[in-house]
């Protein structure tokens, strides 16, 4: 067997067997087949696409380049949730408290912005001394001593993703189904998981803008899940506006801190539960999504929630004063409002934009090496269906560095459009994907 | 402008502008776009193809990456031909000195083989002291002096086609045709021609086994030229048996030198006047095929043809005692019969099989770094539609390794099949392509 072999197959619409499969990744990892020959492989892959048996295949070789980890003494079902990634997407921040505080283990794993998507590490690195990078070992003890670890990805899980992920990057073969369905899919399921919820974004905000895409990419990814033997349900999310208002790092701890008191915004709130609910029940600590609601509503309304994110603050070394106090957050020096040209209804509060202008102001990283500012951000006042006044603030710009903002302003300005009529208020939960019991 | 962004729109379908093919072409001749880019731009060509106008500019940015002969100070029309590969394909070596006699300039690089299809370079090598690597200077002073000479191809021409073949080579991505089709032309290009005359091998031995395949090869590079201002003629010529009699270095050396004294193979003889005949319409020197057949038939008869391979051969520092005596060529020590097992009609004499056999007893290269055994060969004895009776030898292995002969054996021995009804010769010459006049 050789990569040209197995490169001409792929390139003519041919089928790769599971051990012509297993060579390649493992061979790639290695360091033994270039990255010339795979990157000719991606592109075959991009254009020919995998069927469903070497996806899963592809996906489990990916799986097991590396370490993967070993909860089974951990008593309790493990389950997680991955979002694609958005603008203001701080959903797992009170998510995993708050299904932690109903029993359910989260052996969470999150990653760091880049582009207009923010990370949920970055996020919670703005808490002093919250610490996210674990051994193993640390990662296990800490997992079942609160029930909850928010941690990053080892180096030592899944290799292959790491390296494949860079050389896609370069050679313009990242939105390809399969190889995104694979990439996630290793990830989670080297967490040792029970069950995964997936939150795939569709819109403008998001990695897929159709609905179709946005369909086919979880199908593929529930499948995965299936023929592993893995419970994974997906929602179908709106992505066109930012979720919630605030788009930024420590002004997304603050309106997560508000959400895990019962005080945030209606769409963080409905999303969290609605993806909370499902994990309830995949961890069998609840017998329906409706039992399941009531038990979150019961863990934030009784303070068990809030309790469990001090809780898993103080463990993973973070100061648990800013959590009574979030105006302890960093806050920027500056802002400047965008109001309403004419009055009317918000027809769009562009995701996109408002992603792209808060990296610009220093929330975001354009590469992967860029600092962040943990205190600029945008505050969205108005969304789709809001009526507003001439005048009345859309957003805020939170911003530190002049030429950040000179950049960003613009994008920023532009983010929202008024209509003279009624605009209807968008779906925010459009399909649910995949069905275990 | 970014390789990623160009590598997308292929990917995609799309089409890139002459600016950014050049800018593509440059950037990576220069290394400054690596070679994991390169071959995902390779495999997205080899699918969605490119169209004329991107591919005239591609060959032309190969073309110009490095070195090109400048020869329009010598006098007289230079034309060459081109060989897309075969087994037992020495038309090269004839054909030349016979053009050369008849006054048109032949600037010819060529060669050397790899896989089953041999190099005009290593047959002309066996001949003693015979040198085929020249500066770009001396190429010109032996072209004014004597009309022809036989090189290889200098390293400082195309440098880009060097490094994309060897990358096409190791990502899969070689067969296609608009990649084959600049990778010669942008060769041929280079030696400042006023005519073209391209050999299309079509059948078991050669690159293309389908005349469709082999048809639009031939097209796509006599567009080339057309869009370039140069001559172009394609021939499209069976390479289901081998060429003549002989696959092996010195004795394809002999069989050439045969057809200069008008005794070679029919084959041979009826394929050189032909390409011949046509370079001399390019060349100016004929008005119509058949007077430049006249031409080259006063040049074999009256000894000129061979005179001036002599002259090619003192000149290149050949030692011309092998061309009046072959039998001073390199022999094998060994011969072994490949005999008919029933009497009727050759119905098959697979090139490809011969070619490899010939290969695996050293007459060519696995890889290019191989070594070859000029000595060792195949001598194909009986042809397709020839009549055998039992016994009777189909053809000679001549081999000095026990080892290589033990390899190569079976698969000559499988390479020809008897068939008990009489097989109608194959046509040698399908079809002509193109129309500069």
């Amino acid at each position: 067997m050789t990569a040209v072999e197995l490169i001409e197959r792929k390139r003519d619409g041919g089928t790769l067997t599971g051990n012509e499969i297993r060579w390649l990744i493992a061979e790639y990892t290695a360091g033994t087949i270039p990255d010339y020959q795979m990157s000719a492989m991606l592109m075959a892959v991009f254009i020919r696409g995998l069927n469903g048996e070497e996806l899963t295949v592809w996906t489990e070789s990916m799986l097991t380049s590396g370490e993967v980890l070993e909860l089974s003494a951990i008593p309790g079902r493990k389950v997680d949730k991955h979002s694609t990634g958005g603008v203001g997407d701080k959903i797992s921040i009170p998510l995993a408290p708050m299904v932690g505080a109903c029993g359910v283990k989260i052996p969470m794993m999150s990653g760091r912005g880049l582009g207009h998507t923010g990370g949920t590490l970055d996020k919670l690195e703005t808490i002093p001394g919250f610490r996210t990078s674990f051994t193993a070992g640390e990662f296990a003890t800490l997992l079942a001593a609160h029930g909850v670890v928010l941690g990053g990805q080892s180096e030592h899980l899944v290799p292959a993703d790491r390296k494949l992920y860079a050389l896609r990057d370069a050679t313009g073969t990242v939105p390809a189904i399969p190889l995104i369905a694979s990439s996630i899919m290793s990830k989670k399921l080297a967490e040792d998981l029970d069950g995964l919820v997936l939150d795939v974004k569709v819109g403008r905000g998001a990695f897929m803008e159709e609905v179709e895409q946005a369909r086919r990419l979880a199908e593929t990814m529930v499948e995965i899940g299936d023929l592993r033997g893995t419970k994974v349900i997906a929602l179908l999310t709106n992505m066109n506006q930012p979720l919630g208002r605030e788009v930024g790092n420590a002004s997304e701890i603050r309106e997560s801190i508000d959400t895990l008191h019962g005080e945030g915004p209606e769409d963080i709130t409905r999303l969290t539960y609605a993806l909370g609910a499902e994990m309830l029940v995949m961890g069998d600590v609840a017998t329906s999504v409706d039992e399941a609601r009531a038990m979150l509503e019961e863990a934030v309304s009784s303070g068990r929630a809030f309790d469990k994110f001090k809780e898993i603050t103080l463990a993973q070394g973070g100061d648990t004063a800013v959590l009574d106090n979030p105006d302890l957050l960093p806050k920027a020096t500056n802002e400047e409002l965008v109001t309403a040209p004419i009055s009317g209804w918000v027809k769009r509060c562009d995701a996109l934009a408002v992603g792209v202008g808060a990296m610009r102001l220093g929330a975001g990283r354009q590469r992967k090496e860029d600092d962040i500012d943990p205190a600029v951000g945008v505050t969205v006042e108005a969304k789709i269906g809001d009526r507003v006044e001439q005048g009345d603030v859309l957003g805020r710009i939170r911003w530190n560095d002049s030429y950040a903002y000179g950049v960003a302003a613009p994008l920023l300005t532009d983010a929202w459009e008024i209509s003279d009529s009624p605009v209807p208020p968008s779906q925010l939960i459009i399909e649910r994907i995949g069905a275990y019991v």
